[in-house]
């Protein structure tokens, strides 16, 4: 454990800044990275909330302005874990200070902004400075062995994806108005929050691009009450996306992202029909990959439940024996541990600010789509 | 078992004529139906073949051409299983004929036939003659509690439709040609073979009718080697269709029909998520209904796995005791034991031909949407 | 279908009654039995319930007294539906008669007369005549195909086999007094009514004998109202039964059957554990099979949800395309072509009357071990 | 965050020694327990392997015998992750000392040095020092709300235990020798070590303590490689136990416990059938937890899906939002926050010594039976 270390600066102290500092610290206990991570410092606005989460994960200082930690020489990267809308101004400013960059998905609130951070990302990276956005699913072990199995050519050509986020916390018209629910914070609704994770994902495990599609958006519920219960809101994001799209190998896919699906708590499934096999998945079930083998032997084919915890599947090793499981967490000290040696190393990893364009570009067609009558709409491609 | 006795005549005598044959006899023996079916005649051109299934399962005698048994004074009702294109032509001479009819789904080919179809049966309604379209499924025991539940308003209003039909038997290139994979004879490909049961259903189900769609067809494997292994035929139906829509009471609904789905052999599933709960069925789990009750105590909410096999679950009670499994021809029984009743009544018997027609409309827009860049397409709902 | 003629005598009419005549009728249908079953004649002391029954399925004729369909020419088989203290007699009679036999499980209700009855069969054999116990769950597609994976070799060596067949239809202790429930009728309670079941099925997937076991019985309502809801009953039966056991080639064996297992309607799992591989069943989901495959790649390993519908598994073909539910009364088809077959073919059906003695000397032992402080206790295995 | 502090004295360094170092760390994080534990010291006498646990999560300091733990001032409680033949000596010393104590489970290898450690945790308590044995499992919120719901009645009155802990890992023959395969090291095999935990659970779960049992032990390879490859060596534990017993409300029990049962990794499976309901637990789907309500409509009776991911669920709210899973470490977590409260409200933390003393006499119950041709054996309860 005599590793150099890298001084950590992280931006956000809530859901996400619990999450980014135990996969930080895990990462350090559970694997090995060839850079030590040090929490230097937590910025957040609120300061007494900052501190509270500061103490509880061991972050060295707290500061409540995110340039200090840009300032500051003991901080090599930065760690952004604030809303969509921030993303752009905090992870240029870092690139162009020469810090390396973990910006929490989605990478921006438009195309427009994530194209002046993947420019950033890319200035920066002829400097060895490194970025990443923070698609954090990509390292469930279930679905690192998707992405290896279709690598592979274990379910050949991809024919069919489907792909749903389903959750219900907005399926109450009394749940109160949030900041998630208005356009200008979020970007947009249950698409960017939760469509993003589906199309990166789809994108990832296929190593193809989503060439054009056809969409419709949904708020149900247009006005909900405001937390303090006199007023009442306006809600300008939507509550559903359904949209429809082509892989650039052909492959025909289905999408659908809501907050409305009363009793799906947080139910990611996807599922890839190829040629030769295939796969699908359940977040709530995130331990479990089912595989359908068709060069199986006829007569017992069907899909196999392989549960993700054995020595060879991806990351496993680094935690606990067999069949004992992993949770929603570890993937981010898979993402932290990534980082660390892609930086050590001076490789570039991934997914990539790109990768978040991408994801942006997608949303933005869909959004375009479902303006448009549902018409089809491509999709541009970066090159 | 002195009820009076109603004279079937059955064209058709392949995979349907069986399924249909095992329903009318076990109408009889395990319902009891106000009229005993009699298997008069069964009709074939192929008479040999329609001989043995004659012979196999109690047929009186054999017809080698359908309007002989139009023209037999024994014969009350005439049950269609023949391809969809003959459905047009053999319903409306029965009907104007006074016969009773029983018809295969699709209802047709196209909107047109369909609506000559629905004029017939109108028209035959007037003198007392029944009819209706074989959409089964709406008889498996799981799926009408399913209706009951949502018609009691236990899911409440109905936010989102999720229904899929996946087969995988032409994922295989060398699958040879078949008079499915011909658009004069089938009409269409998945969509209008198996995407028409999920269309139905969901109106069904819901109590709504579709207003809209957005669509996307695609055929895979253009080209498949004909049975004879020496030339090659040209598929000119789709493999797969995707689409999705909105149902008159404001529910956003994903659909998808295809026969790519690798693994998939009959997998046809639908989700209901209402503001009060939500209800999930697979047909490969087909004794299996999921409910989720949003009224239930907050700490023990989830879905609960209903085996639909009780007493008090629709059709169940004239079979086994709980526990027992129902298979896929038991909804035919249920279908004929309805259709007796309701002609004995003199009740009109549902599927309707003015519900075929719906579905027919429903998958008339979904192939114009698609024609049309995938443009959101109205549906002509029936007055 | 010029096939010759085999004639039915069938004693009994209620449940059992009504899933024979089902089975002898589709095995007709679907299969193509070298000889051709006509139901002749059923026999029932209550006239007016067994013409029901008669009328129903096409049963020819009506007998009152199961010795009068010993007595027809025109009957070659009979098919034994009644309660087991009744077995034994009439078993007897029509093997002595030169009747084929198939005759209901538990074969009788001691071990006793069992072993008469076996001693009948094997005279009977001398002379071409045929028996048969309907242990028909080991004609359920999804088992059939256990058996031949196991006889295969792709599990390796049992080590571990696992049953239970949970029921709940006792649960309330206000639930009537039947038949059931009293010893001098049943024989014994759940050990002899569904434990019976899983001791055949362990000991014909495997292939082997249990050689020992140690018993626990359980009564836990020991007294119900009569039908008639003045009177109560004593239960003299058990309500549950808990047995570990040893098989010939060295596997542990667990059995629990009970009528208390609340929410599991007709809950029969098995899963045997194996050197190279694993098979787990559950009859509530009777159409899947799960099979842990051992050698397959580690990274892929898991259990395989077979849908056990292809025309390649067992009895399968002659239904439906594939992913067509089979039900429960699929199963009496089954047996009823394969003792067709095996009749006239001159060979021995299976399970025979000595696989009937077999299942009872286990239960015999455990009721053995069960009343002596659970000791462990040898099973006589029939040389 | 200005709670006093409580000094951590770990022994042992391997896998439990990580789970447990995560777990006092992510005590501190999520919840807020009112003494915060410090990590003063791990003692390992390999200390390389020692230091670089510490160094991975945060352990101030390396002893490498475990006497100098108890020898600090700084140390306030002994946290024991030892193999089970070293637990006696460490926790009697350290409670003697006036140390709090953690002790890993089983309690120890044998019902004397239970006992032994139970009246040292009486001779400590009444100087107000608390002791805890290790039996997580109940601290898994699936688990914790089985028996908050068996607490409130929810299943009536119990009348059926279904407990399995089935792995594979030494399904192979030529899978090494470890000291776990040692009877003088391990005590006994998989009884200690995974039978262990289901019957401390299932006497949480009940409330109710096992009154007798019948058993079966069974070894099936004898012998195995040593890991140098060249010797063999003879395994004198278990590979596999089967047992069944009664608890003292009257259920009827039945538990195996096997490391041979091919394909399950660590399926951990309890089913508890009582009067009103019943539950269902599968440790290889940890998250979720199936409740039968027998009072709910019978129409829609089923076994519930709870995923217990929610606010209202025990542990859950510390953690994320609702559908985010947990994984195997989390409930060390909850183990530390409960004991730190514990100690700070000087309340008796469970489970007591005496618990886990409980366990053993079932244990030992176990294998005196298996010793004595399976009898009926009476555990002897602790008044």
């Amino acid at each position: 454990m005599s590793h150099p270390t890298l001084g950590i600066g992280m931006v956000g102290h809530a859901f996400m800044g619990r999450a980014h500092s135990q996969g930080w610290r895990s990462a350090r206990s559970f694997f090995d990275p060839p850079l030590t991570p040090q929490l230097v410092a937590l910025a957040g606005r609120d300061e007494r909330a900052a501190r509270d989460t500061a103490d509880r994960f061991g972050w060295a200082s707290v500061e409540t302005d995110w340039r200090a930690l840009i300032a500051r020489d003991d901080i090599d990267l930065i760690d952004i874990c604030t809303p969509g809308d921030t993303h752009a101004e905090i992870a240029i400013a870092a690139l162009d200070a020469g810090k390396h960059v973990l910006c929490e998905k989605p990478l921006a609130n438009s195309v427009a902004e994530a194209e002046a951070m993947a420019e950033a990302a890319e200035r920066a990276r002829a400097r060895g400075v490194r970025s990443m956005v923070g698609f954090t699913y990509r390292r469930v072990p279930a679905l690192a062995l998707a992405r290896r199995l279709v690598g592979e050519g274990r379910i050949g050509t991809v024919r069919h994806v489907r792909a749903q986020y389903l959750q219900d916390w907005l399926a109450d018209p009394r749940t109160p108005m949030t900041w998630r629910l208005r356009k200008e914070r979020a970007g947009s609704g249950a698409l960017g929050d939760i469509g993003a994770h589906i199309v990166d994902l789809t994108q990832h495990l296929t190593g193809e691009r989503l060439t054009g599609v056809s969409a419709a958006l949904e708020t149900f519920v247009k006005e909900r009450p405001e937390p303090d219960g006199e007023r009442t809101g306006i809600v300008t994001v939507d509550d559903a996306a359904a949209f429809f799209g082509r892989f650039t190998g052909g492959a025909l896919a289905t999408f659908e992202a809501t907050r409305f699906a009363t009793g799906r708590k947080n139910s990611l499934r996807i599922e890839l029909n190829g040629s030769a096999g295939s796969l699908a998945f359940d977040l709530e079930d995130m331990n479990l990959l089912h595989f359908y083998d068709g060069s199986a032997d006829s007569q017992v084919q069907g899909f196999g439940r392989i549960v993700v915890t054995e020595p060879d599947h991806p990351y496993v090793d680094a935690w606990w024996p067999p069949g004992h499981a992993l949770g929603y967490e570890h993937a981010f000290a898979h993402q932290a541990a990534d980082l660390l040696t892609a930086i050590a190393r001076g490789s570039d990893p991934e997914p990539s600010f790109v990768d978040g364009l991408e994801v942006q570009r997608v949303l933005d067609a869909v959004e375009r789509s479902a303006a448009r009558s549902s018409t089809w709409t491509t999709v541009d491609i970066h090159s």
